[in-house]
């Protein structure tokens, strides 16, 4: 099935990313420790084009800036999706799960409207 | 329909941290700016096990290292699904144009088992 | 000579850092990429007190946040000495040789006043 | 007195950075959250070209990586001196103060040769 047709979503993602490691015999390469690396590098060039700005609205960055955040955000999306293959993860679980740790530590009359964090609610 | 028996896909994340996120009253707090400023800090957290690792396989992380992995694997998620979400972006849209830009850059013959950038290839 | 009487400055903190490190036999896991990877980490806990802050005024980060930055900034500092010294590179002159890089690619009189890169000045 | 005839160090440092800002217009974007992001930025910035080596030795980045990494540390060292001049902070006094606090969390006898957190020892 091709790329254009398929359903996007995350299981079709992770398989066209180790198909494209795969050809280009990338694996090698891809060691945790690098894959970690890479993601952060991707999130600081993500954090780039809003560094300078006073309120960092969307509208703030022009349409230049927006089309560099959307490759960006698939950049971090692609190195956190083969690093959780690699550690044999399931992201969207972890994700939920984290939600229910983070609704327990932030409940929401305490954290309503405020940047505390939990140890000081 | 309750977090545990729902499909847990991107798009019911999506749903969830909204919900989060409004049941708080943070969305005053999640420019995009800061958005993308949290999510490079919790990148920084996914790298800090890996940062001092001879190779940097997850054998060398142990079980509490793989487990702190995981939640900030997950943090990561939901900041960018959030960043996403602000900016109108679809994620695994943005994943797959990446990819097919990096095939592009990346063509399998020259790419082959090489770490050099693609405008040295 | 003791870290109390002697002046305070840079070579006297990568002699205090070389001694640090030798007497815990710590050399053999600061490779120059892992330094790098530290250094990021930190970079990256000393954004954290700002990353929701409105304004991101020193003002509102409060006496413990001021105090956290404080030590955040000191452990970039002291991984950017062990890093310059691992590679055999002097850091002020290379800051010197950038801040005047940075003068011939932001001219005065073009950059006055403005975000503009250096590209589309 | 001229760059090229004083003596170099980090005061005349942080006084060439004023100036280089002050001609600009520039302060008024330079508030602290701003530059903590920048200079995160830049952290990692530092931390690319390392990404993929397997060691991570200086050897392995070759003569132009070596020339890129130096001006990312010159960078990095920018922001750090002029964060910390905007908070009011002295960068070498605060590093020597957390030298003297890791040196009681990780006394020579137990650390020895050891990768465990202070908290683990």
């Amino acid at each position: 099935m091709s790329v254009d047709t398929q359903k996007l979503d995350l299981p079709a993602l992770k398989q066209a990313l180790r198909e494209f490691v795969a050809e280009r015999d990338w694996h090698q390469f891809h060691t945790p420790k690098n894959l970690a690396s890479a993601l952060s590098v991707e999130a600081a060039e993500l954090l780039e084009p809003f560094q300078w700005l006073q309120q960092g609205h969307a509208t703030e960055l022009g349409e230049q800036g927006l089309q560099a955040v959307r490759h960006e955000l698939a950049d971090v999306l692609n190195y956190l999706v083969m690093l959780a293959d690699r550690l044999d993860i399931d992201l969207v679980d972890a994700a939920f799960d984290k939600i229910k740790l983070n609704a327990v530590k932030y409940p929401i009359e305490k954290s309503r409207g405020t940047l505390k964090k939990y140890d000081q609610l």
